[in-house]
């Protein structure tokens, strides 16, 4: 049997989340359902991340095991020719029979796009949400310093998560202004459900001068979802790459 | 009375192109609804450019004649408010009454975006057109230099294009590459029905290397539509800016 690693993106307007359901249209429904076609036999994925309906990536990864004899490069063209459009894989890799796209990952990192501008556009409306009234970027870049670490992350946990605890190593967290685009990036061993979005509902707090960066700390020692911000839109979320031992 | 110059832009992909109709979503319609609700009052708009279903624009121009007393700067808030997220107003201001978006333009510029690479994306599809062969950009903006001065487009003409002839100034013409993206830029008086499309699939023969630069030459001084390429492809089109005197 091959362990093949998969590196695609996908853009989550039109899809029903990432992990497969018995209805709706999925990523993974999708692409598992190409990789049976082009293998000519069932195929189950295990992937580095399971993103919220909407929400998109730029570097997700998943592996399966295959018997196919086909060369990567032919796979590669194969697989996007029938993938929808909304799907790319970009690499396709021989790996080692015990690299696992879940539990071999290090690390995941997004990004949330926030189109901070008076200005109404069209062209970014799938990918970014839009503040008109000006944030204090420094402000909710400050306070994205108090999330890094190993902590107890419950107060940006979804009420129905189902994790057996709440703990997760944050390794980077912040701000960087792209423009009128300002970008806040989490990199992080794991993430709990819905917990970027609430974290970027509360930092928007902070930005509109609603909330100091003491009281955002206060949060997050609290462990209290009920004490943090409401959930933030999924469409500017993006998981932008996984992160394993070379 | 009051003249209005409105500057707005638009992503096509859900209109069945700009003019209005009985039947079908349509810019100009949606936003003339808009506009008869705020200034409580039917309006009719005089627009620059009357784009294809699936072409986009950063820079349309129309203006309305109105007796509405909103200020330009609650109009600009409150239509923006009203309309769908794929319309965005930019600007609104009054102009002098013999102002006509359409006769009063001197030029209309767009542009043409063509996403030159072997790596599928996702994330552009909507606003480019993927060529994964190799385009020989630089023979392509050559013969675009062909197109420039005042002629007969005849050869670029849709086959049920009503316009009384088919002379164009063609003002600027040409290509340059925004890394693996090779975008093909136009500026004329006016243009046909389908002339950028029928020229950008001709000029894609030339950047495939199936035809010279000078049986492109002999093509633009045949005036006849059947020696041309086909009529490419509307999404990657954008009418960017229309000039007018200062």
């Amino acid at each position: 049997m091959r362990n093949l690693k998969l590196t695609f993106e996908y853009d989550g307007t039109h899809f029903w989340g990432y992990q497969r359901q018995r209805a709706g249209r999925t990523v993974q429904g999708e692409l598992e359902a190409v990789l049976s076609t082009i293998t000519n036999s069932p195929v189950t994925l295990f992937s580095a991340g399971r993103t919220d309906s909407g929400v998109h990536s730029a570097g997700q990864v998943a592996n399966f095991k295959t018997e196919t004899c086909l060369a990567e490069p032919v796979l590669l063209k194969g697989i996007n020719s029938l993938l929808p459009r909304d799907i790319a894989l970009q690499s396709i890799e021989e790996v080692s029979d015990d690299f696992h796209a879940r539990f071999s990952a290090l690390s995941r990192c997004y990004e949330y796009r926030i189109y901070n501008s008076l200005r109404k556009t069209v062209f970014n409306r799938l990918y970014a949400l839009h503040i008109p009234q000006s944030l204090e970027r420094e402000a909710m870049s400050e306070a994205c310093e108090y999330l890094i670490g190993e902590r107890d992350f419950s107060s940006f946990r979804a009420i129905g998560d189902v994790s057996t605890h709440s703990f997760r190593r944050m390794i980077k967290a912040g701000g960087r202004s792209q423009g009128e685009v300002f970008v806040l990036f989490f990199e992080a061993n794991a993430f709990l459900q819905h917990m970027i979005r609430i974290i970027v509902g509360t930092l928007l707090a902070v930005g509109r001068g609603n909330m100091t960066i003491a009281e955002f700390r206060e949060i997050v020692l609290a462990c209290d979802r009920s004490k943090a911000g409401p959930t933030a839109p999924p469409h500017p979320l993006c998981l932008t790459n996984v992160r394993y031992f070379e």
